[in-house]
């Protein structure tokens, strides 16, 4: 927290967004979820702006009340290899979900990512939210979706068996001398032998380390056991849109912060990035109108399925919209803790109803940045300066609001020197200020 | 068997080759396996000679007796998603093991190539051949390494699953009407609800299908179970150098169509494409010359690190290299059995040393066509007409390979009508002349 660095920007990639009506939007692409040529040029005019990095979410489980995105949408390491070939500069993270894959293939994707783009892949961990994402991954021997906390143990070691893989060759292990015929050195490749609570890995992985040393490890769980793990095990944590305020951000900021220097680590090595969604408008009478199309697009059936989605599915339908918000007891608690608990406390100090929780929830006014470019620049650099954020990752909001914040924002931080104006580095490290990890199986002489 | 088509043409692109010392040849790009510019260049010279496909193999164990290309390669999914964007029309293959995968994963990553690609993802489904494997994916739960026909009835469940996720949505499910704010049509979203013996899996998968409709499925085992997996559930078999005669192709080609035609399938519909690994001279004795050069890179070493992969990295080292090829028994008969069973044998018939066949192995005279571009062309035509084949994957042999088959061979097939000269199709399906499976869950009339 000591020297003072620009700020980092990502861009999360979201198809046709994140609601379940922004697809009906006037600018929308209908599409967009499947639409390669919509994420070239996202990625196009995220490297334009010198943006860190684009980030594309995922999830494992659908059903008929999934919102539009979900139900139709390509897979993060397809889709970012494929952006690979498109950009020079930018870094290309994606979610995978560590309860549902094995290490040594997460290793090895995310190593070919990175070597694929020459150092700019990162990984979103996450342990998946919801128990019905069991339902397809289940048969012969296999244990249903983990409790909250167990997920993150199995995580824990999960990324430990993962980054130990990804540090199986020494980076001159390959001599490659067609005179000698020595293509590399055993000495330099390093068997890891794993043999945990919940995996056993052997190694070595059959792919070597990028210029960037391994890729950039990105974390999104704000509960308890998320940040706890995040300060141990990540690099960079996404943060939702859950701190209404500065105050909030900042005290979020400084707890994290804390935990990561509890763990013996560098709290500049762990970088925080809140979930910003601005609405840009020329005016900012302009800029709430958008705001207005956005928030009347979405029916009261629209913002129940949406609601839903975080109580397991719970049928709402039954409840009657204009009573007090019902009582769920611990549904949704196992996957999306923070934001339900969050809703409920919301409902009962508001005494709100069903219908206006709802409708809060599908758009939620202090969710979003509303104003011109500058309001808009004023308000991020204010929670900079506060010290509540490293960087900021730009949700989806309007089918155009990446070209905006581009166009319009990104201009004023250069101009206020808060943002870089040419890229640093090629690879997400050195953009980010994250140091090469060393590799752990380096003895410095031989 | 009945209508004649044109041949069909793939290209395996194997980085840094299949030996252990391709990599030494004088032409060689020693960090090819890596190198994603290498993997571009090929993939343009492929698509500038309109062939069907390329192909990425893969093996998910190394040690260090391993050969060079196996030790430090991409990842099949992540390689084959950037190529997709470097290309327009060319198929893109590759392996993925169900013995170490999840179907719901494996189903997703390929129908998001085959999204990305417009229509050209194919699949080469393996069963993994290595007990080591195992090795890397142990832990809680977890099974070991299956025995040679479990692993087939495990990919049998495994490909029925990843079929019925591929047809979760009815190619007209998504309506997308912003005025009436319909996204998809929930009764054409499908439900799988598979519960097998080794799999359960609810569904739907959270993609669409392409333009093809499915990923072509390519198989390349040649056991007994492996013929008959693939007369099951296959689009399409690639088989090895083992057939040293053209009545061997034959007979081969004959067994395969029958199995097919008697699981009530058209024989047309499962393609069969032999691996030949054109060696091409200007003149015969240049082509001679370039076997001997390739021959003479391999050490004994060399050849027996090769050796030993097939029998479960066995130490030959401590037999003596002029006596007879030494007693294995039953070793690599779970991996390799085709492959083991034939050296065994030709060691026993010829009577050959451990030193003949190690070196006979690494670079097999008979695997190689070796001779002008013309004779290369009558080879592949004899064993065409002969019904040995309906297309060839041309295997990596020198690092030219592909470029002298694309600029000398190609262009006398197309002369003499039996390749392509434009492309008929933007599917892989489509060039292969291969059906869009019927969606199972279509009904005509609603």
């Amino acid at each position: 927290m000591a020297k003072r660095r620009q700020m980092k920007l990502g861009a999360m990639l979201l198809g046709v967004g994140r609601g379940n009506s922004t697809w009906r939007h006037p600018d929308a692409v209908t599409d967009a979820s499947i639409n390669l040529e919509v994420y070239k040029q996202w990625v196009r005019k995220a490297e334009e702006g010198k943006l860190d990095l684009i980030f594309i979410a995922d999830g494992l489980y659908i059903e008929p009340k999934s919102i539009p995105h979900q139900l139709n949408r390509f897979e993060p390491i397809s889709l970012l290899s494929a952006l690979a070939s498109e950009s020079t500069h930018i870094g290309l993270v994606g979610t995978v979900s560590t309860s549902y894959s094995e290490p040594f293939n997460v290793a090895r994707q995310f190593a070919s990512l990175d070597m694929i783009s020459n150092g700019r892949a990162g990984w979103n961990l996450v342990t998946s939210t919801l128990d019905s994402t069991a339902l397809n991954f289940g048969g012969k021997g296999r244990q249903g979706h983990p409790e909250h906390n167990l997920r993150y143990q199995i995580a824990a070691e999960f990324v430990q068996v993962v980054r130990g893989l990804w540090d199986s060759w020494e980076d001159d292990a390959f001599v490659r001398d067609k005179a000698s015929g020595v293509f590399f050195d055993p000495a330099k490749m390093h068997t890891l032998n794993h043999h945990g609570e919940y995996f056993a890995v052997k190694g070595p992985l059959n792919i070597a380390r990028s210029e960037q040393g391994q890729p950039v490890i990105f974390q999104a769980g704000t509960s308890d056991a998320g940040r706890d793990f995040a300060a141990r095990e990540a690099d960079a944590i996404f943060t939702g849109i859950e701190h209404e305020t500065i105050e909030e951000s900042v005290a979020f900021y400084h707890d994290v912060k804390t935990r990561v220097a509890s763990y013996g680590r560098d709290p500049d090595d762990v970088l925080i990035f809140p979930v910003v969604a601005p609405i840009i408008g020329r005016t900012e009478g302009e800029a709430e109108d958008k705001y207005e199309q956005i928030a009347s697009l979405v029916s009261i059936e629209d913002a129940l399925n949406n609601l839903c989605r975080y109580f397991e599915y719970y049928d709402f339908s039954s409840c009657l919209l204009d009573e007090p918000f019902p009582e769920v007891g611990e549904l949704g608690r196992n996957g999306f803790r923070s934001t339900t608990d969050r809703i409920k406390a919301n409902a009962k100090e508001g005494g709100l109803t069903l219908r206006q929780v709802a409708l809060q929830v599908a758009t939620p006014r202090n969710a979003f940045i509303i104003g011109t470019s500058t309001q808009v620049a004023d308000r991020i650099q204010q929670l900079f300066d506060a010290g509540g954020a490293d960087g900021f990752m730009l949700g989806a909001v309007l089918p155009t609001g990446l070209e905006d914040f581009v166009d319009e924002v990104v201009p004023i931080l250069q101009r206020r020197g808060l943002f870089r104006s040419e890229y640093a580095s090629n690879t997400l490290r050195g953009n980010l200020e994250l140091p090469i990890p060393r590799n752990r199986n380096h003895v410095a002489a031989r």
